[in-house]
């Protein structure tokens, strides 16, 4: 159905749209291509929110005689909507295309399918989803944003072979290598919210802020502008407002309980009146209601992906929620014994309730060993 | 000053060394090959302790106009003394060669130097040490055993990512898949010997065999016949007379403590007369001196490898002890939970007090990943 250039210029087209890996968000990472005669006319990414979508961005360059005719690769179905720029369906009818090719259709349940539909109406053929896997795999989490209105979540640990995250006393600076918490910033910087718990503000008193001289990127500075949202959950709002947290660079939003002091929200947002936002969720047994602070995060903040940052409690409370969705662990050549911190707080008691994972990338990150992997779905 | 043709047939006689992976114990592997005129005239490797030595069996088919002026490379320094089979040192002398290359010198300090020096003497040019990384790769153990008397001591691990190697309640079948057991069957069956506790025969009744369906080798029957000891460290000597590992082919010792009633060991030999050996070491605190079984293993019973297949407690006594060489960890990607068993039963208080792991191989197999790692020598 497809020949072997249709999947030649859609794979250009994915390798486009990483362009936009670190500054789309809130929107999808897309790329596009426009071809005639078997070559490439033009092609397009989208870079930024509130910038033209990839085909905009592609067709810019060309007038309606060159693309009379042509052949429109997409990673994603075009927009049928007016957002902060035109409708890419519009655009596309305009400039007398002749088939639009899609690598996935339009997440989005309430217009998935109707950009495909105005297209055929003005007699564009359409045909996909083509490398689906491929084109899904840019938008992880703002698929997850729109068919499950939570983001994608993913847990980031740094552990021994054995297993261990912090020695018992609580101490775990550093167990990975430079090259591994390197990483780390490139997963922080594709992340639209950092997410850690009190417990680790307090223990390592993390900033968790992007460092521009340990990301490599071409547009550092733009992502630098772009860095995530930093969270906090704190169900009795005990932060300290002098955590290191809150003198980098960015807003910070504190998930609270209900019933969590007034007198300390005031006085922080007193002392951090443009920085400092708290949202309060319901509370059971002195947790926060995790899956509620997600449907915040996705729903208010617009989140795709966030990165879970945290120790074994609020890990393992992910984790038993089924609100984790994928964990990147690094692993270091070393043995902290069995006194150690585990990566997840997750009682189990036989190996029928083991947590399966689905392993996707393994590979060394310097001295280290990084594992990439979807926790599978089930019931708990 | 070794030129690349050095290198290549060094090499070369290093794979020959290979082939006898799994048949010369107690003896080296060695491999070598005889060159004249820049050609392969003949090559051996040794395979079996009372068969040839490699030097012997490359020699084997040549005459004495052929071997004159020849340059031999040997993995080994050749051996000077009459063991079973003569010296091959003066097997060279008689074939008239002009030059010999060797790999390492003889471990053994009361020997080591002396085939040298004979060769020397009878004008025999001598070069190396060449390759001697790889060439001392081919037998830790054998080494092992000539300098520190005591065996190169691996330990293998089913763990999963969170470190865990079974249940609380001691369930741990099955952790990995297939192909990880069947590779365990190829580190079982180069080691001499094959060590588990008492803990491990009452919780899995391990037999501790070779399975000829599980070892993809051409000379799988010989392995079979040459299967390791078996090796049960029982302090109080509880072991049942009929756990499953006597049952299983081959001789079975169990070390036990100088205390351990006369009458569990009559009954076990009374029961099992020609297959089981008992051996009395001191303890400490109820646990056996592990230094002195593995002097016992080297010294009375030639152990050069030993493989290690025990629970948390006898690996990180060995652990502990500084009596462990190698681990081999293969991680299913699953989570166990923060109840599983550790790796090892190693209590340690800070980072500093880490034990640091030298990676030798990372790779998959099957599902399951599998770490290769030297123990860095640590003062506990």
């Amino acid at each position: 159905m497809f020949s072997s250039d249709d999947q030649h210029f859609m794979l250009h087209a994915v390798q486009l749209a990483e362009r936009g890996r670190f500054t789309t968000r809130p929107n999808p990472r897309v790329g596009c291509v426009i071809v005639k005669n078997g070559g490439i006319l033009a092609e397009g990414w989208h870079y930024r929110a509130g910038e033209p979508h990839a085909e905009v961005q592609a067709l810019k360059s060309l007038d309606q005689e060159a693309t009379a005719g042509a052949t429109v690769y997409v990673t994603l179905e075009p927009c049928s909507h007016h957002g902060k720029t035109g409708p890419c369906v519009q655009a596309l009818i305009d400039a007398g295309v002749s088939r639009v090719i899609y690598g996935m259709r339009d997440p989005n349940p309430l217009v998935g399918g109707k950009g495909l539909t105005m297209l055929e109406a003005a007699g564009i053929v359409t045909d996909g989803p083509l490398l689906e896997a491929q084109t899904k795999a840019l938008n992880v989490g703002f698929i997850s944003r729109m068919q499950r209105q939570r983001p994608w979540v993913r847990c980031k640990l740094a552990a021994s072979i054995d297993g261990g995250t912090a020695m018992a006393n609580g101490e775990s600076q550093w167990i990975t290598g430079t090259a591994a918490r390197s990483d780390v910033q490139r997963w922080r910087a594709q992340s639209c919210a950092l997410v850690t718990g009190i417990g680790s503000i307090e223990q390592d008193n993390s900033r968790l802020t992007l460092r521009k001289d340990e990301l490599p990127l071409d547009n550092v500075d733009d992502v630098i502008k772009l860095a995530p949202l930093r969270v906090v959950l704190d169900t009795r709002l005990r932060i300290s407002p002098d955590a290191a947290i809150f003198a980098g660079e960015g807003k910070v939003l504190v998930f609270v309980g209900k019933e969590a002091p007034e007198a300390n929200e005031k006085r922080l947002l007193k002392q951090w009146p443009d920085k400092v936002l708290v949202e309060r969720v319901d509370t059971c047994k002195e947790r926060l209601d995790l899956a509620a602070v997600l449907e915040i995060l996705a729903n208010h903040y617009q989140c795709n992906e966030i990165l879970l940052e945290a120790g074994a409690t609020l890990s393992g409370s992910f984790l038993r929620a089924g609100l984790l969705d994928e964990v990147i662990i690094y692993q270091a050549p070393i043995l902290l014994g069995s006194c150690a911190r585990p990566l997840f707080d997750l009682p189990l008691d036989t190996m029928s309730d083991k947590v399966s994972l689905q392993m996707t990338d393994q590979r060394a990150i310097g001295h280290d060993w990084r594992w990439v992997a979807n926790v599978m779905t089930r019931s708990w």
